[in-house]
């Protein structure tokens, strides 16, 4: 199982009502949910603590994008690990003293996975990210973070940062479906976990299209992996 | 008048409650009110409509530090506007194609300030952001935002931002109190606001702190324009 479903509620709906009926159409396909801003900021930590509580998946993941100071990230990791998540993700670009060298402490303490952004899944990401692209990883293998974000709609990217990496940090690729990037591909280049957002959230039937989906990640992996 | 005001509810407070006292003991002190993810995770939108209602400077800011795609950025930043915020921060460093030309688009439908981060005001932030420095601000002149975030804690960074955007940019500078810088610094250097937070929200006379800061502002431009 390798499918994390990205959760962000459109406008004009209730974000809580959006995000528990695809949580419960879902029920016991996906590795995990992801939570973003879009929730959390229409309905604060109280509506997240409403929408993690019906989750029962491994990963709970608000991907708040987290790239400020570490008091602030501190501040806001606590409050959402009080809502029930198990995971947060913020970028590597903003660097250890004084940011995710807090982040981190916080993070154990509280027994959070950190996962880490070193590059972006939309085409303007290459303009700076791949200037750095070694030094946010070097973050990421630094700090001993659980994990990084590397994009599916860039295998060569992800391919790379398994290398850099080794085998003990999970990769995290979103970008498969509404960005672009086929199911499987980013698996097949070193990934862990494949996060798909409107195509599975956008469907008339979604655990029919999410189930699809990991049908066809299963295929493209034998494929690639010439079983 | 060049200050604006960091409102960071800490742990255990009514974020709300502690934003709105805050706002009315500071009254027609600042330029501006800075609210950040601590406040809008906590309280949600609601919460900030709440806040940014009893707001009556010119500078009403969400500082969400955005650094997503252009989809996400653009549901964050119709909700915040709803909201009654005038003015959103988000990282250049994500870039323009996907990201950065979206938010831009929504802002300038919305009537919203875009606001990019250059340079963080934490001692991490030079590891990765020096190299890129040029980069992010090519970016903002290249969005044409009406400002951009540059740190209080490194004045030299401020006046590089300065001579490469020119006059026609605002640069608030974050860091003056807790995070070290002296007030005005930043002014000298070149910025047109200088962001305060914990120096003054924790402090038991918050409007005397803050009336204090901005005679000391003053006083620093004086001395270091030579009049």
């Amino acid at each position: 199982m390798s499918l994390i479903v990205a959760l962000d509620p459109p406008e004009g709906v209730d974000g809580v009502k959006w995000c528990i009926n695809l949580i419960n159409e879902l029920d016991g396909v996906p590795k995990g949910f992801k939570v973003g801003l879009p929730l959390v900021v229409k309905e604060g930590v109280k509506g997240l603590r409403e929408v993690a509580s019906v989750m029962d998946t491994e990963l709970v993941i608000a991907d708040l994008k987290l790239a400020d100071i570490g008091y602030v990230m501190s501040l806001i990791t606590k409050a959402v690990a009080n809502a029930g998540v198990n995971t947060v993700i913020a970028h590597a670009f903003i660097g250890t003293e004084g940011a995710l060298s807090e982040l981190t402490s916080i993070c154990n303490e509280l027994g959070i996975k950190l996962v880490l952004v070193a590059f972006m899944s939309h085409p303007g990401a290459v303009r700076v990210m791949k200037k750095v692209f070694s030094d946010l990883l070097g973050i990421v293998r630094e700090i001993n973070a659980w994990g990084v974000v590397l994009p599916a709609t860039m295998p060569d990217v992800v391919k790379a940062g398994r290398k850099y990496l080794g085998p003990s940090f999970k990769i995290l690729a979103p970008g498969v479906g509404a960005q672009g990037a086929a199911p499987g591909d980013a698996l097949c280049a070193g990934a862990d976990y494949e996060i798909v957002g409107r195509l599975i959230t956008k469907a008339e039937n979604p655990s029919k299209v999410a189930l699809e989906l990991i049908k066809k990640q299963e295929e493209r992996v034998r494929a690639c992996r010439g079983l």
